[in-house]
């Protein structure tokens, strides 16, 4: 029999975060696409857009006018998930199968740039380390406030990806609840450090395992280049298409050289190259299929910043859905969401097909 | 304060089959739409399309002719994403944070009809109960091959949830190993009737709670009509918009007479019975917009037939992604795929939606 070829047969991946399996079919890729294919996501957009809520000077749906800002802005989502204490207390479950947890919270809108035409991808770096900047302020602000357990920084961008306004912003959800995917992880890290710790007494070597899953994780990819996840590494972080990637080309970037609990644990040059490798992760993403990628994006780090327990890695995760082109999408449906993840194509060929980019923008070649 | 509304106060909802919260924002529904817009789901179709590899006497791209069948045809699927045995083994794994496991499996393809241009919610109950004695005879045949451990039933339906061909089909993937969301399922089923087991001299009322979780959850539903949950019922089926729902309008479909693990354990009354509710379900769906309703739906049940746990209780999910409108949908993005479900409308809004549905197809009215 042929030997075992992981790019020819279908086999099952492992994700320690999660506690899940994803099934992998590389050889499906050659499956013809007959299917929905996606509207172009490179319409010109105005540099200012009068109709924009998010241009400098607007006037928001509330009545609010936003200020001239010339990097970020921050304001309260006008039509917030989440709202503030005080909040009526839910009646006592009528069953135990139906149970209802009180949840309070803030939304907030964080504008990447004054221009409504940009992405992260066309922003420098400096402009991107005051995105970063401003991810720190809200989770530092936010993260003290009374009974806030989590904040939740993302970005969906593109209307692939439910995002309703193409001027760049993320969001940042505070919850008085750590929400399900981040506590999976934070138990799944909590119990690899128990089970990792290493004897006081025992030689530490250079090799020596890490109590860190994601120190140790990233100690291992860095160190294997040859088996080809990582797309892309500066002084501090590195960006991979992890082992268990379900997205054909999701990316996990973290901090490889010591082990950082939150984004308010940053020193000034990491904060400078962690811009400076989520400029270059954007700018490779839009170079692969020549158009604005798409995608969410989302930061997991310690709950709030005054958290005890530190066994968070600060790592922020890629999840961009498109596969073959920048029409064709993967799509997660029928047995994705009532079986198990699927990838039609190896972490490793993603990766590589990433490392192929160049790191200049197209449209500044 | 104000007494707690749940459409109108966001709070936490705890789904019991998966062991994870969602969070439920109701007041969000207000918040104005810009972004993307679905193309129309109504396309006229031919009766018979002679490029479609799905329609009878049509040649697929393996070669191979489809038969002129009458009513149900099943093949195995062309671009299977698992494979047959023998297949190599992977090495072992450089390091315990990079593991692989073997997988074997079969994928098929059941068409449901000859036509072309039918849908489930255009059949017959008779022509659907042919549906559940093809889908109960690949459960019978693939899940007493060798080393087979689920047998995943499942549709994809519309383009907008990646089916790549309108002809009304399903698919069943069988695998070597429980795939991760099944698994969850029956772990938690498993622990619930641990802990709920009647002990033996007890009397038995009526009310008494159930072992099995999803009878009790679907007895509680029944007798709590009022709460609105139900959107229907027949004399074994109940179809409901589930406490925890992740999608708008999401329905859960299962017996609630008696336990059943499993689709072979069905009377030809309950086979009946079921074709029906999927029918009425169908219908209510395309009515809700007057379109043709996309979803991914899924059988949950027994992993195979001589499975020697009993915990299963035979059940459907389907997963539509319209919110608002035939083109506007629920884009489960950012925070639902870096934190946390989020829904906009309570299921008890969404489940009276539905009911105010009329159970005749708005094509045959
Ligand atoms: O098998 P199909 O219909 O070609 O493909 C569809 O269903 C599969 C199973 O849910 C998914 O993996 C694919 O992404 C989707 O496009
Ligand atoms: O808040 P937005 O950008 O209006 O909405 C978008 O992001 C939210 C958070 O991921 C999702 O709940 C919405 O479905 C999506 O359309």
């Amino acid at each position: 029999m042929a030997e075992f070829d992981p790019s020819t047969h279908p086999h099952r991946r492992y994700n320690p975060l999660l506690d899940e399996y994803i099934l992998v079919s590389p050889h499906r890729t050659k499956r013809p696409w007959l299917g929905q294919v996606e509207p172009p996501q490179t319409t010109t957009l105005p540099v200012y857009d009068d109709k924009c809520y998010l241009c400098p000077g607007n006037t928001r749906s509330n009545g609010e006018q936003n200020p001239k800002f010339e990097d970020t802005y921050i304001f309260d989502n006008d039509f917030a998930a989440l709202l503030p204490l005080p909040l009526p207390e839910a009646p006592k479950s009528p069953h135990p199968l139906l149970t209802t947890q009180p949840v309070h919270g803030a939304c907030d809108v964080l504008v990447f740039h004054p221009q409504h035409n940009l992405t992260l991808a066309q922003l420098s770096v400096q402009e991107i380390e005051k995105i970063v900047q401003a991810w720190d302020e809200i989770y530092n602000r936010r993260g003290r406030q009374e009974g806030i357990r989590y904040v939740q920084i993302f970005e969906n961008k593109g209307s692939m990806m439910g995002c309703s306004n193409p001027h760049p912003h993320g969001q940042t959800w505070s919850t008085s609840a750590v929400p399900t995917i981040p506590s999976k992880e934070l138990a799944a890290l909590r119990q690899y450090s128990l089970t990792n710790k290493p004897s006081v007494d025992a030689p530490r070597g250079p090799d020596a395992g890490r109590a860190c899953m994601l120190c140790e994780y990233a100690h291992v990819e860095v160190k294997m280049a040859e088996e080809g996840r990582v797309v892309m590494k500066n002084q501090h972080w590195v960006a991979l298409v992890p082992w268990w990637a379900t997205w054909p080309f999701e990316l996990l970037v973290l901090p490889y050289t010591r082990h950082i609990p939150s984004i308010a644990d940053l020193t000034d040059a990491e904060i400078t190259s962690f811009a400076d490798i989520l400029s270059s992760a954007t700018i490779v993403y839009d170079n692969l299929f020549s158009c604005s990628f798409a995608y969410s994006m989302g930061i997991h780090q310690r709950p709030v910043p005054d958290a005890q327990d530190d066994v968070a890695h600060l790592h922020l995760h890629f999840a961009p859905p498109l596969l073959r082109s920048a029409s064709v999408r993967k799509f997660l449906v029928g047995f994705e969401l009532m079986a198990e993840a699927q990838r039609d194509l190896t972490p490793e060929q993603g990766a590589a097909r990433l490392r192929a980019c160049s790191r200049i923008h197209y449209l500044s070649q």
